[in-house]
């Protein structure tokens, strides 16, 4: 017997749609007990959420999420919106008693973080934050060779997040494609949108963060403001870098920015220890690359592992060895992971309080910037 | 507004699940006058049958090909059986008006392909073959640079595809999971399972092909048969490889095995042009590599083209760039092409018409290898 | 104590310059009972004789190999000068008593070849054959691997020497720069140049060949001859592949072109074997690729081996881990061998009789191109 | 007419070698006024230093720097020893009138390297320290392409330099084979002697830090000393990481370690600029990547560059296009621009003046590391 779980998504941008296809999809290749309804999606503009519902088979629509949260026949409530909403709508979810996917990052800082924890907590609903990336098979797959010990003490961590898609200068700020850019709507730049995917990926392989140590700029100092009209000065990061210590004792190394040509959706990481190391890079998600010391020494190199056989993490569930799947697929995973997780009783991480150690990184990568000194984190 | 495309489809192995797939998920990334309904799948097995309709969403379940095809509910009749039903149901399906979407090769030999042509041009209905490999973006951006004069005279064109999962010697042939491995079922082994893809392509891309000169062979003589319980010989080519001219001069170089060591599904294509030159492989279908003489001499190299953009081929309805896409996909986008034809009035290529080229290829190539002369193709 | 071994070359082209430069440097690098002397190098140009030896540092030189080889100070003669000059040469200098070392191929067919054979066997001199790519550390830690089994039986040999330096069609034939686009100097194209390399890989890693079957084409079929002035036909092939039957029971694949667009001189092979598979490629001379396939399942993939470092073929004589070699070392690798089998006696591989395997598939592939049948191997 | 240039070689470990290849071969591929003559080297053991002059044609030999020093007959000496010996060499060269080569980092620190410029340029002695990966030809031609202002402006520049040789526990420290692990030989770990070599590139390519900020760490705490035979602590640095701001706006971000398990020598760099991107690594060291944002949308990709043409940065005067060279040629190029400096009265790059600008950097880093704080160059 199958029991239905009636989803509610708020938002109708890139995130809804990814979202939206993870449900429709999962039953198709994941058997699990319950199976996701598009109930109801909700945004602002009726002429927009209604061909989106359409597009997506939602059964109906809400202009005001007040509505959708309020609803009966609504059992979780997927927030797909711009950053700073996630905190009112959340703590909304939970005294309704819906259970809440939220988009990443979690909040716009740690008090934020803190208090939707709290909300999630004291009502006991299940929650999850949309990290994505921690199900791409070959990242599962690096998780697993860690957590079995193939590397040893790990020595050195480092990770990527390299963009190029706002060297222009005429770019403007703001509104509802460009909400990145607008620091009132993201909070931050690509510390929040991109280093928060690898700091996310990297607590969960490489454990907790002690401190850290971050530069970050600001190449283009002011865009035309779409909400206003007026050139008005750019309030986000448009690069990051940061140096840190791991309470395991390894160092670590990450940047993020939209100004390296040539890189698209570039995350990459890279972890040594001491007898294997490990690398990975979104451009091709389907391979992980493993270097193992323990081979024979003639015959040691870095393996291209293509992640699409039958062993392989969630790959049984799709085609046969050697036909890739795609960044999508990531989202697919996630609810079938949160579905067995509501089966079996079991959070699904990353769960808002987990969510919420990416956001202490970020929050003490953006102030060690403006000190210039070595941050604690939370 | 919309019309429903009411879709039969026999046969639920793996060609049953990536036709649904792309049935389902085409409305929710292309906008189509027509959108495919799942009207009925048809399959032997009564409760495989039934669940296979549970996964995908099936309205309705047969066990008799006839009376899916007798229904007048269904528009469309899609063939995932072995090769040796397609002349049969694809003629009867002709005979019954119904338009049909083939899985590849067409048929068994050139003879059954010249009927099933005869019938669906003689009854008018839309027809085309399953050759997905056309419309991975790549591959489609390789066909507009080609058509656009990009390489000039073209010299070479070389193909492979390797693959290494039939090298253990007590790996069984024939019945459901291993029909490709039985002559009776599959016809031939590599040459219509793999190299029939490879020639699809080359002909799209590069013309007719002249004449061949081929050499098969069979590594494992015998092995147990699924269907009789005894040992039996092995009626199919393991290998294949073959020598061609193509009408417009170039060379041809085309191999095929399921004994590479290490390649699961290596598809790879190499054409090279005055100009420019082009490679591609299915392990990393998202890429395409160019070089362009015309760069500035220092500055020449194989460029990686990461084809994500919206500018590439198919690539605006899906994500954004960097996002890659995987096997899937193509099916999806041969569906759209056909529901796109369908309201234009346009046939879909390849039709069975264009798909019996490559099977006179085929034909060719196995008469070469076992007459050890070259061949004029058909 | 070292000795002396006091060399004469003939011929002072792009191959008199990578084996004065192995002689130079051999002895920095490789510890040797022998130790070569520039004696003298000759070639018809006084001037450019003289050139070429103060730049090397020869002791004397010559403009008549005749005298070269009558001078009582040579003790080995290494013949540098196109094709058709090898026989007479090496015959000669084989009734002088001088030790030979040939480039490649051996001679302008198998019939020179067994005449050259025939001398050095009768004289009992020292002869070998610069196929240097023999020596490559990758290629050398191949045909280890192979040897102590690693691979199990063997099922496919592919081979590539892909250029693209003749596509213009104004460039002349002829000459001391580009004999080898002239027949009457070269014997043959690519076949002669560029496959004769592969073939000498490919029978000493996987054993003789059976029988082969060709196609060459002339894509440019007239060009300035230099020598005459005149436009003239071109007698050489521009393209040859040809499929093969190793005596293994494994089968081959070799394609050579000077049209192949964006290749400089990619010599790339792979061979795979029931328990692992091999790929290199002369663009990337100090990395092998290796997969074995009896690597823990989920952790399987092409691993890519910097051949660097001290228990990798020769390169314990260089630098360390990580610093790569490149092009002319593999002549420097040969001398040295050649050097050793002096000293304990130990004909050096390829040995003329050696070479002439590879002349015979040569000769056969052409044939087989002229006949369009299968054509035994001598 | 050519002049001869007597070098004295201090020093017979690694980079004597090195530098005895580049003398030995330079006269053979560069035309030059002025040609090495190894006229003597020096080390403590007499007979280890007379075994390193035969293998490399020294005419003679000494065991006291200062008697070679002081002999008349040496026009230029170049410093091979630890680098604590390279400021009372250096001052003792420019006194006696020599000119001097000397192995990087110029000095164990700022203070000793302004002492040794001053002592040079009092003297007017030609002098260069061997920043040799500058005359790598991929890296030449990224300065090109840098100067020709084809990436405008430089947003981001990041270098690493990964080794993986002292992870085992019982590896020692000091003494001949092993002075980089010990800081009273080396001054310091990683950072004199992997990180100087990016720092260099970098300057070079992208001009003057303004500040760094770092952070070191000692893996392995204590290991047996050679020269004590006693367990002492291990005072360098085993990794080493830093953030920096160049003068020119961009972001720097270098990592350098010895514990990075599967890289040998993996010396990497990338530049974003506005309009294309430029990346290197020393494990393919004969290949340039290069993204060009100006080449057709659909077309963009990495080039691959093989960097082996006539046209590329000094291959016109080895091989021909597609045969690479190694590691050992760019010590032979910095040869050749000395020689060719003497000749034309031009100082060669890096003279110590300009590598003193490393030395600052690397002593800020270590500088940085020590207090926690963001730290100004010199």
């Amino acid at each position: 017997m199958t029991k239905p779980l009636n989803i509610g998504v708020i938002g109708c941008g890139f995130m809804g749609r990814t979202h939206s296809n993870a449900y429709n999809r999962v039953s198709n290749f994941f058997t699990t007990e319950y199976k996701p309804v598009l109930k109801a999606v909700c945004a602002r503009s009726a002429d927009s959420v209604k061909a989106f519902a359409d597009q997506w088979g939602y059964e109906s629509v809400e202009t005001d999420w007040r509505k959708l949260i309020a609803r009966d026949d609504i059992d979780a409530v997927d927030i797909c919106t711009p950053n700073n909403l996630h905190k009112e709508l959340a703590i909304a979810c939970a005294e309704a008693g819906k259970m809440i996917l939220c988009e990443k990052p979690l909040a716009m800082n740690v008090e934020e973080g803190e208090e939707m924890c709290a909300a999630v907590e004291k009502a006991g609903v299940a929650n999850t934050v949309w990290y994505n990336y921690r199900r791409v098979p070959a990242v599962t797959l690096a998780k697993q060779l860690i957590d079995e010990g193939k590397l040893g003490r790990i020595f050195h961590y480092r990770a990527n997040f390299l963009q190029d898609w706002t060297i222009a200068e005429d770019l403007p700020q703001g509104g509802a494609a460009l909400w990145r850019l607008d620091a009132a709507a993201a909070g931050s730049g690509v510390t929040g949108d991109l280093l928060a995917h690898c700091i996310d990926t990297a607590i969960w392989l490489n454990g907790g963060v002690t401190n850290v140590n971050a530069m970050t700029e600001t190449f283009i100092k002011q865009r035309k403001h779409n909400l206003t009209g007026k050139v008005e000065p750019v309030g986000i990061d448009d690069a990051c870098a940061f140096l840190c210590r791991f309470d395991n004792g390894s160092l670590g190394l990450f940047e993020s920015t939209r100004y390296a040509r040539g890189h698209k959706a570039l995350y990459t990481f890279e972890i040594n220890g001491e007898h294997a190391s490990i690398k990975w890079d979104l451009h091709d998600l389907h391979r992980l690359e493993y270097f193992e010391h323990r081979d024979e020494g003639r015959l040691r190199g870095w393996r291209s592992i293509h992640v699409t056989d039958g062993d392989h993490p969630y790959m049984k569930q799709w085609w046969v060895p050697g036909l890739q799947i795609g960044y999508e697929h990531t989202f697919v995973h996630q609810v079938a992971d949160f579905l067995e997780g509501l089966a079996s009783g079991t959070p699904v991480s990353p769960t808002f309080r987990e969510a919420l150690e990416t956001q202490k990184i970020c929050d003490a990568v953006l102030a060690s910037a403006k000190s210039g000194q070595w941050t604690d984190v939370g």
